[in-house]
């Protein structure tokens, strides 16, 4: 088989990873092909508690012949796992589909999951690391990133008057944004494990904080909702409904991430108010953003972004529109939705080398 | 002719407008149907110094027989001018090519190219107004108030980070948007007849304010240069490069535009700085906006919008998505343009019957 249709082949699957949502889990896309090059299936992962990328291309397979099984690849993204989480490990299902060579651009290194290769190797599998890893580590740099900082994925959640504002001068805020853009918000809520906000958003807003859909029903999955520092919570508070909350007496973002990855959680949506989400933005602790923007200006009033000790242009917190899970730029209703994700200020590991 | 197929064809002739640029002249899109109501020609708008709707709609439609002309109708968002500006004027052209029936859409009135009816009647052509008129006055609705209060059309450049500086701590601004950007930029430069600045504008960053391509070429048209204030210009400043520009010692945009009208300038362009913007937005005088956002946050330093006299979200200055020109929000290399118009807060004329 030619490197080229093994490029071309792991180039199918970094987009398809791209497909998947970022959170708990990295981004990860599998095809398989035969020993032509030409493509028998495709996977991607889908988010958390879905089905992994390999798993996924070998149930789309479907059973082939044992020697057909044998003469064929598997290119993906990041290495297979090896353990069993919300789903089998992704290791022994190709054992078992008999497939004969996987070549992966990532390792998995450094968690539970980890092991994929040296199990794969041990059953007699061909097995290839490096086919252009650079994408694959850019994909998910900041997940990458969490993990080897054992804290969960964060989400910013950022809603904002064209002018950077979230309240006007008096204080009134809601709603600034429209209700196509809630109701995307919930979605997100749906998705993550935890949400955090400040005492100050409690006490402004006494917002309830869980995930609702466009009826304002709850959805089944709830995420925890956190509240960061030290101020007292009123015991009537909205977000105090159910056992489902916890507040955290830090103002520490690091510190409030260590305890959320302590306590289980992978993933976490950071809700506000202005103090929290500059807190977490000048630690670079925010691994991506979804900024609702309502096109409007205030002109006075309270902005999102405090200081983040950026003295001059060259220092800015630099994004990048993240081109995952659809349009990077999307119009919800009569606002813009622009989803983006740190710049990698370097990437671990190889270069693209094939 | 059943009137649902007029009102069709009226819809494609505002959809074609939506084509054109906003400027110095209205959005106007045109559509000849015979008899039967099916489309003969469809014509636009392109921006000044183009063939206006109903002109390219005729040299689309070429020579017809006459029987078949007398027989045609053109439909037009607004009514066809009665004078020869750029080019000649559109009723008798509409005249001279025998077309029987004219119905048009917003009355043009109070401008030296209204009239155009009456001519047309004059002729013996079957002329109607009002014909999905609340689209045709809301699709133009700036224009005719700016028309109205006899001063140019004026497009707004906003150039900012995500959250609404336009300089670092330090002062430095230069580049915050990519080049991309500033490309598009120096385009709407050379559409428009005149550029606003600042003096406090000038003195920190001595712009050129000239239309340059690509590769740093002056583009053929070139906008006169304004700078707003008091403060003294020195003697070697770039854009005192040539006579082609002046400074009007005052703080005062209506003002301003009232001197720039006089002057025979229909289309400026608002660059900045901050209180130029500000003062701008707070009078209710920008027509449109070009926002240019690059994905940093700086946290600290200057902010694009100052004080604009809102206290609370409900007063708000409240803009739209303008769908006209292609997308209202496209990608821009590493930034994101959002073309934006003034919500209308009252229009003229009639409701929308047929």
């Amino acid at each position: 088989m030619q490197a080229d249709r093994r490029i071309a082949g792991m180039r199918v699957a970094l987009e398809l990873a791209k497909r998947g949502v970022r959170g708990a889990n990295p981004l990860v896309g599998a095809v398989i092909i035969d020993s032509s090059g030409s493509i028998l299936a495709t996977g991607y992962h889908r988010g958390a508690g879905t089905p992994h990328a390999e798993a996924d291309a070998l149930t789309r397979l479907g059973p082939i012949p044992a020697d057909a099984a044998r003469e064929a690849t598997m290119l993906v993204t990041l290495e297979p796992c090896n353990h069993v989480g919300r789903t089998g490990p992704c290791a022994q299902a190709i054992i078992d589909a008999g497939i004969g060579k996987v070549v992966y651009a990532a390792k998995d290194e450094g968690s539970e999951a980890a092991g994929g290769a040296a199990r794969l190797r041990a059953a007699g599998v061909n097995v290839e690391q490096g086919l252009l890893e650079t994408d694959a580590l850019d994909l998910n740099h900041r997940w990458f990133l969490a993990r080897a900082g054992k804290r969960p994925f964060t989400t910013l959640h950022l809603a904002q008057t064209l002018d950077g504002r979230i309240a006007a001068a008096d204080g009134t805020s809601q709603w600034i944004t429209s209700p196509d853009s809630l109701r995307h918000a919930h979605q997100i809520r749906s998705r993550v494990d935890a949400i955090v906000v400040g005492t100050g958003t409690v006490l402004a807003d006494d917002p309830r904080l869980n995930a609702r859909d466009e009826h304002g029903r709850p959805f089944d999955r709830q995420p925890r909702r956190i509240v960061m520092g030290e101020r007292e919570i009123p015991a009537g508070a909205a977000l105090a409904a159910d056992a489902n909350w916890e507040q955290i007496r830090s103002h520490d973002p690091r510190m409030v991430l260590g305890r959320l990855h302590e306590a289980g959680i992978s993933h976490v949506l950071i809700e506000g108010g202005s103090s929290i989400i500059t807190a977490f933005l000048a630690e670079d602790l925010v691994d991506e953003i979804y900024l609702y923007q309502a096109p409007i200006f205030l002109g006075a009033g309270r902005q999102s972004i405090g200081d983040l000790g950026v003295g001059t242009l060259g220092d800015a917190r630099a994004f990048r529109l993240d081109p995952i899970d659809g349009e990077s730029v999307q119009i919800l209703g009569t606002d813009t939705l622009t989803h983006l994700e740190p710049i990698p200020v370097r990437l671990p590991g190889r270069s693209t080398a094939s």
